[in-house]
């Protein structure tokens, strides 16, 4: 028997493979499926059904692909949408891998078609519950993916699909959803990395509710910003455009990199100092484990994008990018920045300051303009450095213009890492004078300078 | 944050490994113990505490190795035996591991002094429960370790641990036992590879009493033999007199094996096939997915042994045997009955049967003697072909003269496998008209051979 | 830089992987070729070109896949043939790889417009040559493939080429052909893992020759046989009609496996003592050592295969068969031989015996057939057992009439493992007193029985 | 049949690996020898034999642990001085690997006793040759190890072995040095991966000598530093005193690595540019790939290392310390600087300019004192900068007074690397104005700024 969950790091993705004798499905598989098909084999099992608990708009469906290597069927769940593939998965429908039992359970809520998928084991029993976007450890899915205006109607439809279908299979059933922690699926799933209905019937903060009014307005209040690449992946994840092999980004001499790199838009996946201390110039910063978050929101499908990283090896990089579509990756920075430099050519940096020197400056009489890029409900948590402005990272391609251009910025964030994409994108866009925090609020606090509350 | 299940096939043992930022703990290292250093260095943690869960009887505990490669503390149960290394759990100790902590809870019956460990997650919470050998997926514990005389008393702790303390902590928290299916510590092990307390308070056929006394009843009626070897690995588990490293098993061409041969245990773990059409002679038939449970029984630590193995790669045979001890491996035979043959050397056979004709044979007037080595356990469940004489597989080594030397002996279990063990045992010990019977009970039944019950 | 040889087991093919800086070049790539990307992407290179030395007759060549996973261009060999793909190399044309040079030398005789390719180091000095099957350690290349009668005229052209281009390249020039120990492509390679011109000048026993008429003569006297696939394969590598994406083997039951099983070819790549105790009726045996060598001789490329394989993993085998066009694997057999018995199937049997039986069995007074199928060279250098009648395993296909259906047939070669192959050839063409002399001549000899020479 | 080489990187320090059928011999072993246990156990070989080439200066010899792994005997050379292990080998003596053969042949020059082993293959031809220090591709050995005054004596001896001893083995012997490019224990080595006695011969630039003495001029004229830990890795490859098994360096939470540090030294292996921007205040850089070759100048054996990583994983630098002899490893930063910072913890950094700054900055009237950290050979190779002081980075512990405190001191050498190896020392010595020149010389001829020749 097999059960294992694939995880692809930075989008918090969660896929899961489970199989018995010579058997074996697939429940919301990536784009890079090779790993279920070796993981299968290994095991002596054949791929015979792939399930899609909702259609997935954070990330490309591996759905085609893994038929494609295995023969299997694809069954998608949210019917009511026009997939150009597979076939939709009923409610109460079942299916069998060896000894094992897959039964689909309508979860509507975080899109209006959710399925979930109960396991049972080779005995028959409930075991696990693949609850795709419907329920987290510790969270809800969200549910205003269809428009803030719709959220209220859905959140009611979760309500019901939690509390009438999901808690009543018992409190022994295993939870696995389609995300855990630092997804932009659901704003605080917890960090634990397997979890029950006991479990979130008990401690989860979403359930805790007395009437479904109560749920729906925890629901509704606040969301995490939707990244604009999100419709890109719901079209795709419809229409399966998407091609089926992806070719090994090239090594680029730094004088080729540099040509092409008027026309493409360089990515900087390296950490936030080797990035301060020098990078091609009008690079985007975006340290390695953010990819995933923040690609969607910084970069766009309409150019191709060329990588400068860490260790010259492009292939974490290109993978997290291909999960999110974005396959026009015209090559890397061979050498690194290194070689940028010994071909002589020019490059920019970024002043950084630690938190005790900016808590000297503070003191000081001079006015300082400090920028906040943390999220909402980071501010609401942790406070604020005193008299900081705040505009959350991924707003900041809309509200960019309200940081001033004629006097020193210093941007911080949690740590000094989204605070380093804040100011790459600014700088890129012509702002000069900024410096970055290193340590962020975390550093702040640990010095006990001034916050402010509220 | 880190969860990590480390199975050791064939014992069907379950370690785990758990941390959180820079720290982790090991529950029940196994010896060759380099994969929690590996994983724990990989996730940027240093282990900081080892768990026992109890005195171990099956397998060379690793804490000791495992301490002197990471400085971790090691903490044992069972802290009435007089222990040469480590300290004693308590009763509600807890201990750190970043955010996660772990309780000790006594949980005595399968030993007198079992702890088990609970795990609460980053937020607090009662997450996992690594309950040893007191709770299993579909069964519990055996209690006859000290003897079937205490196994009563024993299976009255168990009562008590179970039904006070483990069920109480809640439906939802998962169960981390120290075996699965297929382990020799537990009869009726499920396959779930994941369970709760929810499905075993529900489902486990041994927790569905009334009564203590139902459950007593029911854990004293019948347990697995006690392999021979247990004696050892208790004595080891306390006393840690065993050398900390092994070093490789040596190629060795057929002379010098052949010289070896006679003062020494030859060991072959190739399929049923390939021993049944030539081994060399005298050799033990244990084939390597069988290794773990039958070593055990079929092998002496007063002797080195000397392995063949199906390709050439003694590898997986030796961790399994120095998992139980079994350190004196002198060498293996380099090229297999290959280079035994091309060697010129002499080699022996046994004599196998399909179904079908054996089916025939029974029809036919002349009388066969048929011996079934399965567990009395399967006799009862499946039947047995009609007019098998029974001797468990395990029990040979005590009532093998009751085997005539005058006339066939058809041997049979439920694939093939377990009868080669036998017969390979039989012949060794001077009987020569002996067949194995190809696909064993399985296939008996699958021709619709008869079957007689009871 | 980089310098690797990848190595094809079983057709002992030989490709190489050279680079600098950021360029890698490729000779002669296989089949399954996401292993030079990988080794390119580790070093930071780019494949920017793929090199032929000749039209392969052996293998499909890997050329256009792997230009397909990475724009790579592709320079074949024997311009007078009409390529789909690809351009010709032209003598003296020199390509670049970072500071690595490669330049085309003419080297005809094998093909008629063979290539050799010379590799100068980073300094401009003669380095390595990569010969193709112009120039193997210890022997040189068949120059029969276009027809026995074109074979004087091929020898010639490669004398020229070996003692007139080659040899004054220099003593100490890295010599990198095609193929090792063990091809079919050359008789007597030697097993030099690494050779130079100096060690062939002086040692190669077919360069040690006073005359070309005296190379020649030695050149054509004796070829190895010319398996029947070369045909398929040559016609491949010219047309590049193979698909270029393969799926995996999939696991069948035992009783689907048996239905299909008429339909197709069922092979067996266990190893020989596996096999006698018991397979699938009709079964073709070729161990998995053997694959690449006998594929070609005992499989028809117009049925399905279906595998049993030795540890229920079908990778090994299929990567063989796929190296040499078997594309259409319709699957394994879950669970081996075990499970087939355990489904009630019937299998046969071939009976084995050892060579001290056997020479026990010659001296008594009754006629025994014993059938020699190993190769001429072997006859010739090793001698055979009295009395043996001898057909190369190879020529059964053709010649299988010859041997006696109404008597036991005693079958040999050098171990076990060939007449496995032939035995069981003979056996689903309705022989059926067979049996299988274990350790064959190898043994034969270590027991001093009797030995006929010439 | 077996024949790798196993590349030590940075050391750049190659060891072999040779055998057949059963058994295997190592040539030069390293420290962390696991690696040829699993390569030989792959093959299904037993290590029956180690040799040394000569008393190895710049690693510990790993011979000691790998016998204890093993069982095999050592064979080292230099009998003239006095070993706690293993015997000598005599100048003929010749040992057997399956139907290889070894044969030692005296080869003195680089140490008094050094050997050389000749390894015929299986059909007894002279095949290759494992030159250790003696011989390399482009390059000889250094003479002046027992000091620069004997230097001209073991120059004569090493012209002998040679010119009388290697040469003749014939042009087509393959040569495997102990050492490829890169290393310090030869000056020039090309970056031929693999060579031959006829390449060498005709093109490296040390043979192409008339006589003796211009030979014996050639090897006295200018040998590279010898680093000071050249004096411990003598005594402890003669003295075996190293411990056997090595510990995992341990994650270190900031502060307690802040407060560890005070009495350690820290080391930084990041590249160049994130250690410009913030780095642990007196922390040592020397980037990961120049580790091997720098360690051994800034390092002192008599206080324990803390390491800051690229990537939070220390096992690359651990193992480059160890193999020459730092075990003595406290911990690792967890969490990189990132982690520093967020502790609030204070860094410091290093001002860079790139070269077209700098070029402008010249132009200026203003004096700027620009230091050369690279070597002499570098120097007379590619000129300078214009008005440069040169003081080698390896001389800066002994010449580091001679830079002046009071004025911007520009640090380059030829990328960037070693500029900042050479600005952290004097950094934590106390230097405030320091600048790192970006792509060091390379980037200055980039551009065309002006070069001083002489």
């Amino acid at each position: 028997m097999l059960v294992e969950r694939v995880v692809s790091q930075g989008l918090a993705h969660y896929s899961y493979l489970v199989g018995d004798r010579n058997e074996a499905m697939v429940i919301d598989p990536r784009r890079d499926c090779e790993i279920y098909v070796e993981k299968a084999t290994d095991a002596g099992m054949r791929i015979v059904d792939i399930f899609e608990t909702h259609r997935n708009e954070d990330y490309v469906i591996g759905s085609l692909e893994l038929a494609s290597l295995t023969g299997a069927e694809i069954w998608h769940a949210d019917a009511q949408w026009d997939y150009k593939y597979g076939r939709a998965a009923r409610e109460g429908q079942r299916w069998k891998a060896g000894r094992l039992e897959v039964e689909a359970i309508a979860t509507p809520g975080h899109t209006p078609g959710s399925m979930s998928y109960l396991l049972r084991d080779s005995g028959g029993l409930p075991w696990m519950i693949f609850t795709g976007d419907a329920l987290f450890a510790g969270d809800v899915g969200r549910t205003d993916l269809l428009g803030r205006e719709r959220s209220e109607e859905n959140a009611a439809l979760l309500y019901h699909s939690i509390f009438n279908k999901l808690i009543p299979l018992g409190d022994g059933v295993i939870v696995c959803p389609a995300h855990g922690a630092g997804s932009v699926c659901g704003e605080s799933i917890a960090d634990r990395l397997w979890t029950t209905i006991g479990i979130e019937r008990n401690f989860n903060p979403r359930l805790q509710v007395k009437t479904k009014e109560e749920f729906v307005a925890g629901a509704t209040k606040s969301q995490p910003e939707r990244p604009p690449y999100f419709r890109k992946m719901e079209e795709v994840n419809l229409e399966a455009s998407f091609p089926r092999r992806r070719s090994v980004p090239r090594p680029m001499a730094p004088g080729d990199f540099g040509k092409l790199a008027e026309d493409a838009q360089v990515l900087d996946t390296r950490m936030e100092l080797g990035f301060s201390a020098a990078h091609v110039p009008a690079a985007q910063s975006i340290w390695l484990g953010g990819l995933a978050s923040f690609a969607g929101w910084f970069l766009t499908y309409e150019k191709p994008i060329l990588l400068v990283t860490e260790d010259n090896d492009p292939t974490g990089a290109a993978n997290i990018l291909e999960r999110e579509g974005f396959d026009d990756i015209a090559g890397y920075l061979a050498g690194g920045m290194l070689a940028w430099h010994m071909a002589g050519l020019e490059s920019s940096s970024l002043a950084t300051i630690t938190v005790q020197s900016l808590c000297r400056l503070i003191d000081a009489p001079a006015p300082v303009w400090i920028l906040d890029v943390r999220s909402d409900k980071e501010l609401e948590w942790d406070g604020s450095i005193t008299g900081a402005q705040h505009i959350h990272v991924t707003q900041l391609p809309e509200r960019g213009r309200e940081v001033p251009a004629d006097r020193m910025v210093y941007v911080f964030c949690g740590s000094g890492l989204r605070s380093m994409v804040a100011a790459s994108y600014l700088q890129a866009r012509g702002l000069r004078d900024l410096t970055v925090v290193l340590g962020g609020l975390a550093g702040w606090k640990s010095r006990r300078c001034s916050i402010q509350r509220g």
